[in-house]
């Protein structure tokens, strides 16, 4: 039985079918298990990891920003939540409610946080006074619920793991640099830790936030032309500090509502890293976040020295990278597979012909390259070789968002690309809603996923109805 | 209003009211904020950041002795919690039920966790088949609900953020090791990290953890005599595991139940520093999780060049500790009761005056030591000096503890103490619960802590019913 599970076995190949392959990875690759609530899932200790260096790099990020971290109550009393009717009428169909405690039913029922608006409202209303007090810029890490019909592991998940920044301010001007600042930030943090290029730009009318005057996005594109909403940032201008009575005394020696923004990203970011990112051998993991780095693999183990100067090079390494030295009685063979499933940046070769030549094999899991490296300049190569995969992934993830680029320029030709060409779709669009509505049902799903901050016109008219053109959107299905 | 607010307001004394001073504390030091649904509070960003510190050293510890980090559902159903009947008799009682999700009733209830033993058995049951899975060392942070009746910030909030270890092992041996490592793990951190000295043993039947053979804990003293449960440790046997279904294939080729532990700390901690520490002037924190460490206060700030010495010294602290630069136009005394208030462990001044003589003042908050120290030697004083504020708290903490520990040889001499002398009573028993119960109602709430690891007993009879005694307890009113 123990035996039995030491092999690693084939997955579903991403051609064949892919949503199987993302599920055989998401548990080949030990990142979750299913709980016996719908839609609530087990991080495991792998997948947890992942998570974990997300948040440290991220949460750097912020308080570099001036960003303070912030706990609020998991629970919203049901007359909270609606304060604010259009941000009510978002989320109320989505959240799950308690309504008994400690053996009684409560007077008013209370939902589990979908978002945390109206609870750090209610907070800022106690601790805004005066311009002094501006801005506040809060962040809290924490798990919310929506309760949702179809879930997926990472991308649709009844629960999830997210931060959520809150932040208020004296002026419009200062709240939107901030929304924008924050969309920024996610977009750096992509690239830089996650090796994901994606698409900015604003949400339409139709697709912003509920509650949000305006909502920005960044839009990564999956291995197989499907979308991922990979962050948002929203502008709420004034509404929900008019509806919560939030004021503050300004220079000016006026009474004025602050000005607010959120943002936030989630733990559906790893489902973007699988799709991204893998490829049929398994998970291939951005060197930044990867809870092992690098796998030190001694082959002949039972030679002499080979353990000994394994453990050396261990000892070593971990000073400076993650690092994770297997002398198991597996395989190699078996310690090859396995470490490309979890997917493994980089693995180390060790063998006794290795140690008589004073080198030893690095092998890279995006692309299998093998780099002989000699001892005495070890770290270095290795820094190097993290860094070759993390700019080897930027590109090969670059070049597959620039292939499924496409663009529209008429009705026929916008119907043609969603139906044959996987990705997304750059067409002009009139500014109506209905036209959303109708590419949406003619497709089976294309939607404006936003007006991007990048790329000249394509065209005059809108790609549906032909009506003069006012922006440049791009569309696509998404998760 | 603004000039108004920053005026560091007076806080009711220790002597006067312990209880009001608590309280003002946890206000002034603007360490949480009520919300609208009692017992859920918001951590304010000051009071969160003691809690990171917390974390990030205690994540580091339970990391060192191999635990790995995961993330379990929110919500267990009615049906996982009841599997253990001990489990659920302890804990349905005080638990939140979600009935609705997504606009439908639910078919079967879920409780927001309390505690996750149920949702970690669920999976480990998945997750362990063979001797070589074990031991299986997670941990978990998160906030757990448990709906109480009387609520105190910190100390007993229905919401409240914590860790919970939970192990499994091939041997009841292992697995009281792991719950006694655990223990002391805490038990170091508390004198190391907090300065806060502890009694520690192991709980009675009476109050030992709903499900567990026995239960292990850390009881602090605080400052007006009443103890706290600092943290806990339980070994389960093989009871849940058992309930679960949860089976290996040992060595042997035998088919076995392992052994299972879990062991938890709280948000209640921060309550302990506040009681333990604290003074009149407010917060007291011990420099290891203190969010700032050093406030730099610029004396006289319109002089030239006091500005730019104290960025100087700002740029050059800030590589090593947790500092902060105060160069608002609050006066000079305003800024010294609130970083008193705020607890912080050392303030630097910095006048023309020291300037001129290439020298700072550092001055500490637990005693009010004046320190005056050459600039050039500044990094090594400040180290020596955060170190002197630990061990002065630790000194201050053990003296209180010694002092606070009462011994009664007889049922009269208890009652007297526990009426005239707060504290712990050391006292023997004859380990009859009914004998727990006489004495808690006869003294209005004074109940055994622990059986204490060290200490020589103080008599032979029971010092309730004057019965042969098996067991040295230390006694106490808690928290």
């Amino acid at each position: 039985m123990a035996e039995q599970k030491k092999m690693v076995e084939a997955i579903t190949s991403m051609e064949e079918d892919f949503a199987k392959w993302y599920t055989d990875v998401v548990k080949k690759a030990e990142l979750i298990d299913y709980s016996s609530v719908k839609g609530f899932m087990v991080f495991r200790p792998y997948g947890y990891a992942i998570w974990e260096n997300i948040q440290k790099d991220l949460d750097a990020r912020f308080k570099e920003l001036g960003h303070e971290n912030v706990y609020m109550p998991m629970l919203i009393p049901e007359s909270l939540l609606q304060k604010e009717k259009d941000h009510v009428a978002g989320f109320a169909p989505e959240v799950a409610w308690v309504t008994h405690g400690g053996g009684t039913a409560l007077s008013e029922r209370l939902c589990i946080r979908p978002t945390s608006e109206t609870l750090f409202c209610e907070h800022y209303k106690n601790v805004i006074q005066s311009y002094r007090d501006l801005p506040k810029l809060y962040n809290q890490w924490c798990s919310v619920v929506r309760w949702e019909k179809t879930t997926r592991p990472f991308l649709r998940n009844s629960e999830f793991l997210w931060q959520e920044g809150h932040t208020m301010h004296a002026t419009p001007e200062e709240a939107k640099e901030e929304t924008l600042r924050m969309l920024h930030c996610y977009a750096d943090f992509y690239r830089e830790s996650l090796a994901i290029p994606a698409v900015l730009g604003q949400k339409t009318e139709k697709e912003k936030f509920a509650g949000a005057e305006a909502t920005y996005t960044i839009e990564p594109m999956m291995h197989n032309g499907v979308a991922l909403q990979g962050g948002t940032s929203h502008y709420f201008g004034d509404g929900f500090t008019k509806a919560f009575g939030i004021t503050f005394l300004d220079r000016d020696n006026q009474i004025k509502n602050p000005y607010q923004t959120s943002w936030g990203v989630s733990t559906r970011m790893i489902g973007a890293i699988i799709m991204c990112h893998g490829d049929d051998s398994g998970l291939v993991l951005p060197p930044r976040i990867a809870p092992v780095q690098l796998a030190i693999l001694p082959i002949a183990m039972h030679k002499e020295g080979v353990l000994e100067k394994a453990r050396e090079l261990y000892d070593r390494l971990r000073k400076e990278f993650r690092v994770k030295l297997d002398d198991s009685d597996n395989s190699p063979g078996w310690k090859f597979s396995e470490y490309e499933m979890k997917g493994v940046p980089l693995r180390l070769e060790l063998g006794p012909k290795d140690i008589a030549n004073h080198q030893c094999v690095l092998v890279r899991r995006d692309n299998r390259e093998k780099i002989f490296v000699p001892l005495d300049n070890l770290e270095q190569a290795v820094r190097e070789a993290l860094d070759s995969v993390h700019e080897g992934l930027c590109r090969r993830a670059e070049q597959n968002l620039a292939e499924k680029m496409h663009v529209a320029h008429t009705h026929e030709e916008f119907l043609d690309i969603a139906q044959n060409q996987p990705g997304f779709i750059k067409g002009m669009w009139c500014g109506d809603s209905a036209c959303e509505d109708q590419l949406k049902e003619e497709t089976g799903g294309v939607k404006s996923r936003c007006i991007p901050f990048e790329g000249d016109p394509v065209g005059d008219v809108c790609v549906c109805c032909g009506k003069p053109a006012k922006h440049l959107v791009v569309w696509g299905r998404q998760y």
